[in-house]
């Protein structure tokens, strides 16, 4: 039997302005990263987010951010390692009290966008959050790029990690993702993203580009909910894994 | 033995911006307000002074506020009762989760500016606080204007109150501050401000600006941080105490 | 032959959040009112707002607000008369700024949300406004509701004022709006509303709901962009008018 | 007959936030930058700092930044061109309306921090802001660091420039300023610094670190406006600069 965690960015409205069909995609995927308010996510949209997960029974996850509300956190920003441990730690540990309250554990830590690519390149920025993961829970799972300075780093503290892949991007012979910037970057089609996912699944490997076949640790993919075909996107990987006997399930 | 408990406001610097003296305001009271990010006090700074906290031995509460950075929490928001339990829940989460990250426990909560001013005197808004209090943890003491609804509606939700004096205000015949409006409204005085601080401690009433003598439960004495005289007054306020025999310790 | 306006808020998307059919509405209005970045409206979409609107011809005006991104200018704010003007001023000149760097020229203000509910009733933010307007540039339109304090206090100020009625909202007996807390403070149908519309152009009356018919100044109607009808519904109003040989132009 | 124009960043208190001794150092110099709300400055700040240097006569420019109030605009943010151009136009456009609103012309234009450091640097950078200043007013000066690309991209859109200098900083063989992370980046002395502000007048020339004379146009002299000192140093080179006959003069 396989079994695979499926993560969604969630709680991405703020205020008056509405963004993802959260409530729709916590039928498909297993595991939900929520806006901590620095990127998206108000106090409010990060409870009402809270109460829809626990109703659903998905693993909630905290998703700390660049402060940047205008740039949705999709934009470096210079911070010091104790900036980032500093802003990181604030977020979890308000999502966390969030959760408690409302008689839910928080299951994981994935950092957002600009901070997340950063972190997975740079083992400082890295380091810093998963110090933040680390002072707040010692149990809490580390969710970062597979083969990237996020595991490795977090594995150094002794943190539990997921390896995060991508049904929707191809990759390159050293295991990175292939650049947005080059014209096959995405996988537009969703058949090949079907057959990509069962194969990192059930083999750990991926062909990169070149056609080789490299090794990939996937044990969390990455479901996109922003975008026009998010929501028939996932639920035709959701499908398509339920039909292979793969079991969507959070990380344990 | 006479026991009471000083608090003051901290943490307080945003970014560039300083504000206060909180180091040397620590070796005099017991229990600190940290404020949470809304109306002061970014994520640096409220590990800085968590950690300062802990060195010095007082008792850590988290300072919640409506969200207004630039008016420093000064300015009335009209915000539902729920808006008030989600903003009240993140903050006190985000310092709870910093606290207990360095290894200390938060002990209380206390309503910043504006909010504690509209909560003393409108039951929903304080009751809306105290929800998000209980919320977070039953334990958490809830630090109020004496005689307001800030403590009777805690109280109503079976949270430990403790009702809060001030020493350079003075009282109507009802038990409320006089307002700031009112050319009597403050002590500028240290001598009346002490004299007026044993009485509440000791007999628990206060002379109000008519001559009378009204009860007043007196449990914590707030201490004023900013302001030219703040340190020197603290200073008075807490050496008076210790010549009278009343110990400075934190609510238990 | 008879002249109208019709004015509509736009540039309220931010970030990464979109919001409003802008495009689309700027063909059937003749003015909008356009976010200045303290309820909605950042920078960028500032600037792309002024340039569609210069491209699609419409008469450009500057929607200042409460700072309140979160809770998008629609909550009270308790700030002074000159705290008021001092963030209409910043407002409008950073809008009208952005207009002449595009060869356009700002032909109006009108008060967003929670302030311009709060200056229709109080004459003291509504002069405060005001003020701000005729400091930037006497010659700008001041867009209020009918009837109120909005339009009282600009004319004594010597501004040009245009007094806006509404084609989905209903009156009462002294002319002003029935409260949304009101079961009837709405017309959801379209032929109902153009009735009204083409009553208060024509005969610069409305009628209440109490059946009485009121006199009422009726220089510009507000078109409502959000809400899922709103493009439909605006639509109807502009066919109506055409239809009734009215013409939809700006103030001049 | 020598002029020389000092400058200095001013109006950047936030809210309940005081910085800077705007009034004493307005005494002092000839021409002042100020934040336009987006590292520091609000509304309120913004239009007391104008009332005040019409007052005392001194040139008003906009000091532009990365939007990063908690950072003090002192962090690189990753922004696109067109996100710079826009920030900047917002910006300069909202200083600008202040100013006008009392009867003032703003003069020039200086950006903040980051911002700058990384427009010495990058030429795109410079071109965008640059571009923003040539659209609110082709007359506006152009103020940037000597020797730098802020200098040479304005210089290609036909702007007036104004080559920037420090006092208090050294200099490398190739005109570059010596990184602050050299241990010699800073010149502590007053009268050492009061040398090199003179020859540097006086010569268009000044000492590299490595002895050597290099040439370097000096059109303004930066004054920095916080740390403890600030005020006594810039009152020196002041003093200095009126002994040998240097009128202090913005620049015309």
């Amino acid at each position: 039997m396989f079994y695979i965690d499926l993560n969604c960015d969630m709680g991405e409205s703020f205020g008056a302005w509405k963004m993802g069909c959260d409530q729709a995609l916590m039928n498909i995927v297993s595991s939900i990263n929520v806006a901590c308010g620095f990127h998206a996510g108000d106090a409010s949209v990060m409870r009402e987010t809270v109460q829809m997960a626990i109703e659903k029974g998905v693993a909630i996850g905290a998703h700390p951010s660049f402060p940047d509300l205008q740039g949705f956190g999709r934009r470096d920003i210079k911070m010091s390692p104790q900036e980032i441990f500093d802003v990181a730690l604030y977020q979890i540990s308000s999502l966390k009290g969030i959760c408690e309250a409302f008689g839910a554990k928080l299951h994981h830590v994935k950092p957002h966008g600009a901070l997340y690519n950063q972190a997975a390149k740079n083992p400082e920025t890295a380091s810093a959050i998963a110090e933040a993961v680390k002072a707040v829970d010692h149990d809490l799972i580390f969710y970062g790029l597979s083969n990237s300075f996020l595991i490795s780093e977090a594995a150094k503290l002794d943190l539990q990690t997921a390896s995060e892949v991508f049904a929707d991007r191809t990759y390159q012979t050293d295991g990175s993702l292939t650049p947005r910037s080059e014209p096959n970057a995405l996988i537009h089609d969703t058949e090949k993203a079907v057959k990509q996912v069962l194969q990192m699944i059930m083999k750990q490997t991926v062909t990169a580009v070149s056609g080789e076949n490299i090794s990939l640790k996937a044990e969390t993919i990455c479901i996109h909910g922003d975008g026009e075909n998010a929501l028939k996107f996932a639920a035709a990987i959701g499908q398509k894994l339920i039909e292979n006997k793969i079991a969507i399930r959070a990380i344990q």
